[in-house]
């Protein structure tokens, strides 16, 4: 049995639709931000980054989404959610994943979560009002240059699907318009339709 | 044959390391960041990002470190500079890299690159003045948390271990007394005298 640690509204979604398509034997616990519970002594011993996602394995505790995701390829190889035997495919698999965590998923991290980076509300003010810039420049990059079609990296579905389904949620809270990134959006439209995803969602959102 | 395109002082040293430690047949190319050479009309043709590193194969470009290192371990099993048979080994090693590649690089990247995250100059001086704090934060976890010993993963040298040694050179640049961290400090010296690691070394110099 693999436990997921998520919080609704997070980049845990990708793991927990990766879960969910790989045929997981998975449960997940909800842990509630807005009173701080990622921060408290409990899950600090889960995760001392008091982050989400955690994935809680026989074998011990896995943190940050590529990890996770590719351990839930690698996991479960009958559900061909990554080309397992081509290290080149598989590295673009990974440059993929590690864009949307590093460049994308920070842009956006500059929006509510400044005070990582600065202890003056000045400067996050400042950050917040850019995000709109930084992380439109980050979807421009997905677009024009890495979006196979019809899935992220071509015909075959892949990790990196539900990984840029979960950011694609994010783009409105951003100040980003969707019609600008015509590919992510329908893609976005697309995953929603899911049964995979329907179910992750519907239990982010009970 | 494979190229490197790298530039003295960046993450682009974790893969030539690795390479070198790998066995391949690769040659480096040099990217002149003082004069702006990695937003050139030629570079961004074979990095549209505009950073480094990034690899050239005959199957393609690949970018971003994470990927890169699992793609020299993958691609050169003789190696053995990841533990490719067992899926959950492999994701800890991967977990390591992408907390440097997203929190303790990040947390860094705020030094010299507030640009990336706002237009304010005086939020970018606020961001660099954090820097101690956030860069600080994160040796801690990776210190206390992640740090196996004598390697980073334990007995086994891998690719976390050139990426924690490219990282921990930056250590005083951040103003960062590297004897706050006796482990990652140990392992940084160990690295120095490995041949790859001066050879490496020896060519960004160069």
């Amino acid at each position: 049995m693999i436990t997921l640690y998520r919080s609704p509204g997070s980049c845990a979604l990708a793991s927990h639709i990766a879960l969910e398509e790989a045929g997981a034997d998975y449960t997940t616990v909800r842990i509630d931000f807005a009173s701080g519970q990622q921060r408290s002594d409990a899950y600090l011993k889960v995760n001392p980054k008091g982050r989400v996602p955690a994935l809680v394995t026989d074998r011990g505790v896995l943190t940050e989404t590529p990890a996770l995701l590719a351990f839930i390829a690698q996991n479960f190889p009958a559900a061909r959610l990554a080309p397992l035997d081509d290290p080149f495919a598989f590295a673009r698999v990974q440059e993929f994943n590690s864009f949307l965590c590093s460049t994308l998923h920070i842009a956006h991290a500059h929006r509510m979560r400044g005070h990582r980076w600065s202890d003056d509300p000045a400067a996050h003010e400042a950050m917040r009002r850019f995000v709109p810039q930084s992380v439109g420049a980050a979807w421009e990059l997905v677009e024009n240059t890495m979006f196979a079609g019809p899935w992220v990296m071509g015909d075959a579905y892949t990790i990196c699907d539900p990984y840029l389904f979960t950011l694609a949620r994010w783009m409105e809270g951003d100040g980003i318009d969707p019609a600008r990134f015509p590919k992510v959006l329908n893609h976005r439209n697309r995953m929603a339709e899911r049964p995979s995803v329907q179910k992750a969602l519907a239990v982010e959102a009970g």
